[in-house]
């Protein structure tokens, strides 16, 4: 079975978005692959490091959102990365042997330190940020890495550390990893900005009926649209994008009703939140039934940082061999 | 009592202008500190990386060379650095928090670049070499570091990195290492250069009497001085240079005989090798009891490791607190 290795950032709790995206493609991965899903805290870091949340409670939150959705520690090896010290070995013998300028020449190094201009970013490790994700996924020779469209160049920087890597000790130890390029359904804030916990739009796995029934019924609509009757634009009109996620084939009628003054947006509110809440009610259950014994997260998690650890050291084995440092 | 922490790359076997400088020094601190002495094999392999040696080999020679000479498995903690992961991972740690201009301004990552040009150094971990160099020293929280003068800067950025630390996580946990500046009567080689490895120019602490006395008679003297009476410069020879370290008091009679051309460069020498031997017959000796059972290295080694990972780890476990990471 080929191995996946993909990780998310402790930064606080999911949303719908990572839900029917990220989330979603977990559960399809780990019948598939033999799955890696990593706890990125020290990516988290990079970014955070000077004002760290509370990492370790958010690891924990993370672990429950995982489980609460379906992601299956039978199946999958769920683990925290900062808990494999291997990755910082890798990390630490990988920046031996990559150039500077393939960093700095990484498209998304600029754009990120842009981005999070307030930060000061300009330090070693935000450089070195490629470097590290290569470490997380050759440490477990994954041949699949499922990425959005902007991460290409990072998936790139991977293969070229394992393509120099195999040319310097003359060998073919290293996998040159493939992408899975996800296509997600675009699922917008309540505000119709991207959905993101910064923006304050988003709509939780762990928020309750009536917590989804009050967002979801300040959420932005078409704007020329302003009594019943009048004539709708569902294109461009967050709660359309929320139905074509959740509508099924009811989508068509929603927006021929729409289109033709015959549903306002209160009714078509009413509609989805049903739908949102229905999608949410088993994710919800899940998690009362996890809260009611808390210990068993962390054994979850110590057992399966036990298991990346044990594919992480044979790897890490054979590359000192490799670079004869063992 | 306070801690030390030095480090010798495990490059090949060790010369007499080791054991007049480094070694020597090492010897003295162990009395007055707690020292760690560490096998940098991870710092060698940022500028062996592409084609890397006997590493396992050459840091087993390197024991012996260490106990050969009389620094103490039972005073000092000798230990290798890669046995530490934990280094690894506060390079990893220290990498978030420090800015890549500070690295770059570094004086000598440009003149280590210049001189090593024929290496391809613009790697990232060259460039990151203070940093791991902050991670060895602060992991054992250690008070003074010997340096020569010319890593003062990588010292200083050690400094920095422990401010910055203590500045973002309001901490004062890290203290400021300083330096035990370490001035060495200066050993030329053979052929009056510096005595080193690549250029050829060494007498090492293995080579025998026959040796030592072949190479001594090769070495560089006065080229004004072709007959026995002709009158001496001492200074500017290598062989006076060797007298300053090895004849005592009566250095200053060999200086005025040579200089009333009262005697030869053979007599001289011949002088000189007596006291080489000298020194090297009891550390020939102690290594010829090592090398009658190798294993005991290996012994202390892993024991050696072990004693600086309990160290380690107490400082790591602080940090990630510190950190919020645990």
């Amino acid at each position: 079975m080929q191995k996946v290795l993909s990780g998310m950032r402790p930064t606080g709790k999911l949303h719908l978005g990572h839900l029917e995206g990220v989330l979603k493609s977990y559960i399809e991965m780990q019948e598939q692959y033999q799955c890696f899903f990593m706890v990125a805290d020290w990516h988290a870091m990079t970014t955070t490091y000077e004002n760290p949340e509370d990492i370790h409670g958010n690891t924990i939150e993370l672990f429950k959102d995982w489980l609460s959705v379906g992601i299956d520690p039978e199946k999958a090896t769920l683990f925290v990365q900062s808990a494999v010290k291997a990755h910082a070995e890798l990390f630490l013998l990988f920046s031996f042997i990559t150039p500077v300028p393939w960093l700095e020449r990484n498209p998304t190094y600029k754009e990120q330190k842009q981005e999070l201009k307030d930060k000061d970013l300009s330090t070693f490790g935000f450089l070195g940020y490629p470097v590290l994700q290569a470490a997380d996924i050759l440490i477990y020779n994954a041949e699949k890495v499922p990425i959005g469209e902007d991460q290409r160049p990072h998936l790139e920087l991977t293969r070229e550390i394992a393509r120099r890597f195999n040319f310097l000790y003359k060998t073919d130890f290293f996998k040159e990893p493939k992408e899975i390029l996800t296509k997600f359904p675009k699922l917008p804030g309540l505000d119709n900005r991207k959905m993101s916990k910064s923006y304050n739009n988003a709509i939780y796995l762990t928020d309750d009926a009536k917590t989804v029934n009050d967002k979801t019924m300040t959420m932005y609509t078409d704007p020329l649209k302003i009594k019943k009757d009048d004539s709708g634009h569902p294109e461009g009109c967050a709660v359309y994008a929320f139905h074509k996620v959740y509508s099924g084939a009811e989508e068509q009628e929603i927006m021929a009703r729409c289109c033709k003054g015959e549903m306002g947006c209160v009714e078509c509110k009413k509609n989805l939140i049903v739908k949102i809440n229905a999608r949410l009610e088993p994710i919800r259950q899940k998690r009362a039934e996890i809260d009611k014994n808390p210990a068993v997260i962390e054994t979850l998690i110590k057992r399966g940082n036990e298991k990346a650890l044990v594919e992480a050291s044979k790897i890490m084995s054979e590359v000192r061999k490799i670079m004869r440092l063992d």
